[in-house]
C-alpha cells in the first residue's frame, strides 16, 4: 500500500486498487485473480460471444459454469453427498422465513440461540410459524459473547436448532458447534462460511449470504441435508420450498446465474490458498494481529470478551465517539475503508474476510499505532 | 454480422460478439456500451478503488448508483409519485407469491387470466391464499391467442386481476390494458417491460424480473401502488412485505447491488435510443420483417394468431420437427443462437428483446430464407 502524500484530514476523491483496503462488513472485497477474470471475459466467455450475464441458464455453457461451480463448493467445504447445494436468491433474511416454513411442520417449535442482532430478527420471524424456545440469549451483555454448550436450555424434541455461528455486527463467533442430540442444526455462517472446515455432516442447514466471503450479493448459498426437504407447510411460497429448490437443481427458474460465476472464480482462487484449511491459518493470523495490537493499545479497545472474539469481524472502540468519528475520517482518507462501527452499535470494526491480506491488517494496525502516538495517550 | 467460412452442418465452438446473435428467451442479450462500461469500470469504479461488486450498500458511492438507477427507472417508464419502484430478489416467481400473500388480504379473492404457463403457475399460487376466480382461459387452444376484453368475467369485488402482459413460451402479447373498474391491475411485464410506453398509474402492480429487457438475471423490478401497501396476510415472510421494501428502499438487506448497477448502464443505453418510444419504434419494426417473412413463407408459419403476436417472442415452426431440429443446428453453426423454442411447445422461437438489433432479425430472415430454399419447397 502507497500512501497518500496529502493532508490526512482531507477526504481522499480519487483512490484505486493498489491504495485502498476495504474492510466493510459485506458486501467486501473480493480476490483481485476472480475480478480480472471476470473482467477479461466479461464481453465474451470462452469463445462463445456471450457475456456470462446474456447466456440462458439452460445452455449447456452455462450448465457447465454452474455444475463446475457447483462442483468446488462441494470440494472446498467437503460437503458429503447426504447435503445438496443450493444457490438462491434473496440473502440470509429470507433463509429466516424459509428455515421455519420447512422445519417447523415437524413438531411446532425450534430452539433459538440469540446472540446478535440477525439471530434475534430469525427468532422473531419463526414465532410466524411456529413456537420459539429461546434456547439462550445474551441480550442482556449486549452480545459481547457466546453462551458455553451449558447455558443452552435445548428442548429434546425441537425441530431444529438455529444459531448464528458469526455475530457480524458485534464481532463474536461460537468456538464450538453445538451439541443438541437428534434435533437437526440449523446454521446461518454468512459471515465466515469458507474461512474454515466445517464438519458438515453435522448440520441440517448450513445458509449463508455470499457478499462477505464467497461472491457479490444476489446468491445465497444452502448446503441442506436432503432427508429434511419435503416438510413444508401449506403456506410455503412457492420458491422458498427446499423440496422444490433440490428437485430442479436451484433452477426452478432462472438463477442469479452471474453472481454464482464469480462465486466460481472465488472457488478457483479458494483452492489456489489453500482451501479452507489455508483460510483457516490466514485469517488467525489476521485477527491475532488486530487483537494482540488491541490489548496493548491505550487508546483502542476490543468490544467482545477475548473468548467469544470473531476473526472476521473485528470490533473496537476507543472511549470517545468524538474520537471514533475522527479515527474513520483519517483513516478513510488513508484508503483504509469503512471501519466505522454498525449504526446498532456504534463504535468501530474492521471485517477481515477470506479476500483481505495479511498486508491490509499490518497497515491498518501500523495507522492504528501512529493515530494513537498523535493523540498522545 | 460475418458469416463463418465453414461448413454450416458443423457446430462452431469459437465464436466472437461480431459473429454472433443470442435469441435466447432469457437471460438474453444485453447492450453492448452497458456490458464495455462494466467492463472498464469492473476493477475500480469511479476512482473509488473498489469494484462495483465489493461496496458496501451502505456506503454513499453505491447509494448513488442505487439513486441514479432508480431515477432513471421512474424517468423511463415514467413512473408517477404514487408508485414505488422496488429492486427485488427472486425472479417474477417469487412475485407469484407475493402478489397473493400482500394482496389478497382485501377480500380475500382475486381473479387471474390464464394466457400461459406462468399466468398459470401464478393462479395455483395464489390459491394458496385465497380464492382464485379464473376470469378466461385460453389453454383449450394452447395460448395462441389472448382474449379479448368482453370474454373477461371479472369478480366486482376482487382484491385484485392478475395478467401476464407477453406469454414468453406461447408468443402473444395482450394489445390492450384490461378495464377493471376499480379493482387493481395486476401484472407480469417479465418479457416486455421497457419495450414500451406504459400508463403506469392504470395499474396496482407490474412486476419483472430483469434478464429479458433489463439486466443480468438476480433483480426482480417492482412497481407498486404505494396505497396497496400494508395489507400483507400475517403469514407473510419478511422479505416478501411490500411495505417492508418501501420502507426500506429495497434495502432491509443487502440488495442484489451488481445487477442493479447493470440495469442502470441498461437504462442510460436505452436513454440514449430515445426511451420506451424509441424502443417501441424498433420493437414493431423488428417483430414486422420476421413475421412478414413467416406469412410468405412455405416452410415455415407463426404459432400465435396474428391478432394475439407478440413483439417479444416470437414463436413459429416448420410442419416437421426434424426439419426444425435440422434448422436449429444449422442456425446455431451460423451464430444464430438459442433459435428453439420451449420444451412444453417445441418448434422455434427467436426471442427479440430492446438488445436485438434491427440487424440480427434481418441476418435471421436472410438464413431462414437461404435455409427454405435449400429445402426447395
Amino acid at each position: 500500500m502507497m500512501r497518500h502524500e496529502m493532508d490526512s484530514e482531507r477526504e481522499v476523491t480519487r483512490m484505486s486498487r493498489e491504495n485502498v483496503f476495504n474492510f466493510s462488513a459485506g458486501p467486501s472485497m473480493l480476490p483481485l485473480p476472480a475480478l480480472e477474470r471476470a473482467q477479461a471475459d466479461l464481453l465474451d466467455y470462452a469463445g462463445s460471444g456471450m457475456s456470462v450475464m446474456e447466456m440462458s441458464h439452460r445452455s449447456s455453457i452455462y450448465q457447465k459454469i454452474f455444475d463446475e461451480t457447483k462442483a468446488k463448493f462441494r470440494t472446498v467445504l467437503k460437503v458429503p453427498e447426504t447435503h445438496e447445494i443450493l444457490f438462491l436468491q434473496g440473502g440470509a433474511s429470507t433463509q429466516f422465513s424459509m428455515v421455519p416454513l420447512n422445519l417447523m411442520g415437524e413438531n411446532g417449535c425450534a430452539d433459538y440461540a440469540l446472540t446478535g442482532n440477525f439471530s434475534t430478527i430469525a427468532a422473531k420471524e419463526a414465532k410466524k410459524y411456529g413456537r420459539v424456545n429461546i434456547a439462550a440469549s445474551t441480550e442482556s451483555c449486549n452480545h459481547t459473547r457466546i453462551p458455553e454448550q451449558s447455558e443452552l436450555a435445548l428442548t429434546p424434541d425441537a425441530s431444529y436448532f438455529h444459531y448464528c455461528a458469526n455475530n457480524t455486527i458485534f464481532g463474536t463467533e461460537w468456538k464450538y458447534v453445538p451439541e443438541t442430540g437428534a434435533v437437526p442444526l440449523v446454521s446461518d455462517m454468512s459471515s465466515d462460511i469458507l474461512s474454515r472446515p466445517v464438519d458438515v455432516s453435522r448440520y441440517g442447514i448450513i445458509y449463508a449470504g455470499a457478499q462477505k466471503n464467497m461472491a457479490p450479493s444476489g446468491v445465497t448459498v444452502v448446503v441442506i441435508d436432503k432427508k429434511l426437504a419435503g416438510r413444508e407447510l401449506p403456506i410455503t411460497p412457492l420458491m422458498m420450498s427446499y423440496k422444490l429448490m433440490i428437485d430442479k437443481d436451484s433452477m426452478y427458474n432462472t438463477p442469479p446465474c452471474w453472481c454464482i460465476y464469480m462465486l466460481g472464480l472465488t472457488l478457483d482462487w479458494l483452492l489456489e490458498q489453500g482451501g479452507v484449511e489455508g483460510m483457516e491459518a490466514i485469517k488467525r493470523e489476521r485477527a491475532k494481529l488486530l487483537y494482540d495490537y488491541l490489548d496493548e493499545s491505550r487508546l483502542f479497545r476490543g468490544c467482545a470478551e477475548p473468548a467469544s472474539r470473531s476473526d472476521m469481524n473485528v470490533t473496537f472502540r476507543t472511549d470517545s465517539d468524538e474520537t471514533d468519528k475522527e479515527f474513520v475520517a483519517a483513516a478513510t482518507a488513508h484508503g483504509l475503508l469503512n471501519l466505522k462501527g454498525h449504526r446498532l452499535v456504534g463504535g468501530l470494526r474492521a471485517s477481515i474476510y477470506n479476500a483481505m491480506p495479511m498486508e491490509g491488517v499490518k497497515t491498518l494496525v501500523e495507522f492504528m499505532k501512529d493515530f494513537e502516538v498523535s493523540k498522545r495517550v
